[in-house]
């Protein structure tokens, strides 16, 4: 007993030592991570692309607080808002984290009074989901949004934003893609004609949402199960919900003897059609898929929705890792701005999101599997010396380096030496080298070192800046 | 009688009604505000001035969760924890949005065990501070943040941390400022020898720090009444924090009987004369002043500490709205990143954050006074039409010039009028119009009009991109 006894005692002094160690767990929140330099460069890659895509549809750009009244949010995300990041109540007013960035420009809409505005807008968003991180799915995520607002003729800002997420996905080579389309009246209107009666559309219709990760069999005993739908209705949805194609699906379904007796379903159609016809002017049908499946979560969609998915080359190993999935989503929310005001004036509004956590993810994984070095700096060059005592030259050449605008960096040491001064470049990718060194000084050069090449040249100390500019400038 | 109740019902009527109207509040929440395109406009300028820095000294970015587990963050920041954010109990771990982006940063270290790294990060950091918006001060605001991380010979990173502020508020044309620079060491030093007990070194410190806002008197009286001082050493201490200039005052006070016998003071003082000697060599000493006043909340710093003030024309009518006040600030934290090691490990930091919103609202004043256009969008030309049904022509030609890079934009309307196709490039600035019409159709060429000039050309479809590209390359 005795043995045992010190035995245990043991165990728990190791635990209590443990315990003692960690003071605090060191750690991102849940579903959080940090960025370090790597992931940066490759996120401002991304970045860059999407960015350069929005400008060149000409948007503007606008940025609104990371939390909203409470109130703001409420009612805008049927089931999902309970994934919502309320803050604590420390006296004053009751806000939450944003869930997406489109309720918060629908409210500035409204609050500014704007009907007609075409702007972009790249911040975190933030959901109590659980977290799959090796996937890209995360609780802080960046969304970019593209939002064309205003009364115009139909389907014309629609297809500009198709266009957009075409670019992209094209711009950021991530492999093959194709953009899912489908309009919320013709779901309405096919939810009627199959007998699903009006209370339940909203809730059959989360349903259908699921198509995308569990089969047809699963949705359809939740919605005669779960959501007391007739089987009859249910398998009725199941033939409709198979279908995807391009303009002769809309033909054909424009001729279908129940959908084309249905308003809200003709419309939707006929818009589609229109939409489809602008697709083809941009060239882009070919990625583009209408198809009866295509849901979307959110409430408050009212007419065309989208959502864009990576396909998986056949002849490809892809990894778990970095599985397949949507990239990019969006539709028609023409009610939105409607709620913020208080007159309940409705400004039409169409928009994109893109994900760019999925996006990184790859991106991240190709860089890695590619062995390519990517530059965290882009510092062109180091001010070095070879001899000792040398430190305020060094400040002096770095100071009038850095007042002409060169990039330029030194060892933050009184006497480091030659070789951890060139390692240092080696590491970061520095190309230049000035050296300083004291007969450099009494004939006013300065050394500079091309470090792939390991050429050195002399060049006086008043052309140094033209001469680093020189040999960077396809940096 | 009956009057009179028939009024009040009709107030009462009215109230209800307004009641109606407004179901909820729309606002951002206290403290916060929306940026308009303008403000981004403006915003952006600033960012690029101070990121072209950052990286002009080569530093890397990083990003890090906008909340930290609420104990990331306890015990770092003294009085001040009171206003920190946090976030609501709804189950799982406890977090508080970040105080500012030093303890992320430092949390960042320990945690991937980084003992050398200089980085920027430009980000948001919440405060539940009395807002005093028109003087740019908000619960949500940027801080933009360049730190050094090492172990370093002494004052060369601390050196450039002040070259990179002066850079930076020389860029963006300010005005006059000074740096102010202190060492907590010496603070410390003089407490001593002015007969400040230990245990009210950091109390004490806080005294100081409201110099910048408070007469002395004022200070001299919370130390003694509110703080149990004795008079005789506040007297001492406001013999000191009348104190200062540059190199001359270093050495005086390294003479200084009292001064010099203490280590701490000393070892500050010498470290200072050292700081004065690199900023000599970089030529900024004109803009600096040793300043025996400057204290700075935090806790966590250690050696140098510094703020940057604008300093107001004499001859200049300011407004009250933009009052003059700190711009910058930062300083050395040598042992905020041993905090989070489990094992105590130190790693020296040196670091500076710029304030955006004060400089953001001096340049919005600026441009508001100035009259000057500041354009919201990059758009090189409008793709236009001066017949009716050639929408699917403008749609054509707008995606040629978007798949060759051209910034391009057009009405969305089936057949807009050509003034007001006209009138909108006044309006946003757009400096080209693409006209397409049946006779150019058939000619094969676009007519390409210069807004400015209304000068009209002819140009051959297949020439329009280059031809665009030459005439917008000096935007």
């Amino acid at each position: 007993i005795a043995k045992e006894v010190a035995k245990l005692l043991e165990m728990k002094a190791q635990l209590g030592e443990d315990e003692g160690k960690h003071k605090f767990v060191l750690k991102t929140p849940k579903g959080t991570r940090d960025y370090g330099p790597k992931q940066m460069a490759i996120r401002e890659r991304a970045f860059s692309a999407i960015i350069s895509s929005f400008k060149r549809h000409g948007a503007e750009v606008i940025d609104t607080p990371v939390f909203e009244l409470k109130e703001t949010l409420t009612g805008k995300y049927g089931e999902d808002s309970k994934l919502i990041y309320d803050l604590k109540d420390q006296g004053g007013e009751l806000l939450s984290l944003r869930y997406d960035l489109t309720v918060p420009f629908a409210r500035y809409l409204a609050m500014n009074k704007i009907t007609n505005i075409k702007r972009y807008h790249i911040a975190k968003v933030y959901r109590r989901d659980n977290p799959a991180m090796t996937r890209g799915r995360y609780r802080e995520f960046y969304q970019c949004d593209f939002d064309i607002a205003g009364q115009f003729d139909p389907m014309i800002p629609d297809a500009e934003c198709l266009k957009i997420v075409h670019e992209i996905l094209s711009d950021l080579q991530l492999g093959d893609f194709v953009i899912k389309v489908n309009d919320r009246r013709i779901l309405d209107g096919m939810f009627a004609v199959c007998g699903v009666p009006d209370s339940k559309f909203r809730t059959i219709c989360s349903s259908v949402d699921k198509l995308d990760k569990v089969p047809w069999e699963e949705v359809r005993s939740e919605m005669v199960g779960e959501k007391g739908l007739s089987p009859e209705a249910a398998d009725r949805i199941g033939e409709y919900v198979q279908l995807h194609g391009g303009l002769e699906l809309i033909e054909r379904l424009l001729q279908d003897p129940q959908l084309s007796q249905n308003k809200l379903a003709k419309e939707g159609l006929g818009d589609m059609k229109l939409l489809f016809e602008y697709l083809t002017l941009f060239g882009i049908t070919g990625k583009i898929s209408f198809d009866l499946s295509l849901a979307r979560g959110l409430d408050y969609y009212t007419g065309v929705i989208f959502e864009a998915v990576l396909l998986q080359q056949e002849n490809e190993h892809v990894e778990e890792a970095v599985s397949v999935g949507s990239v990019a989503g969006g539709g028609r929310y023409d009610g939105l701005v409607g709620m913020f005001d208080p007159k309940g004036r409705k400004v039409p509004c169409v928009g994109v999101s893109i994900g760019i956590e999925r996006i990184f993810s790859i991106l991240e994984q190709r860089l890695e599997a590619s062995e390519e070095k990517i530059r965290t700096t882009e510092t062109q060059v180091l001010v070095a010396s070879a001899q000792k005592k040398l430190l305020e030259e060094r400040l002096k050449l770095i100071s009038e380096l850095w007042d002409a605008g060169i990039k330029a960096e030194m060892l933050y040491k009184k006497n480091p030496k030659l070789l951890n001064q060139l390692q240092y470049c080696e590491d970061t990718g520095i190309p230049l080298v000035a050296i300083v060194g004291e007969q450099e000084l009494k004939d006013g050069v300065v050394k500079l070192r091309i470090v792939a090449t390991r050429e050195e040249v002399n060049v006086r100390r008043e052309s140094l800046v033209e001469e680093i500019r020189i040999r960077t400038s396809q940096c």
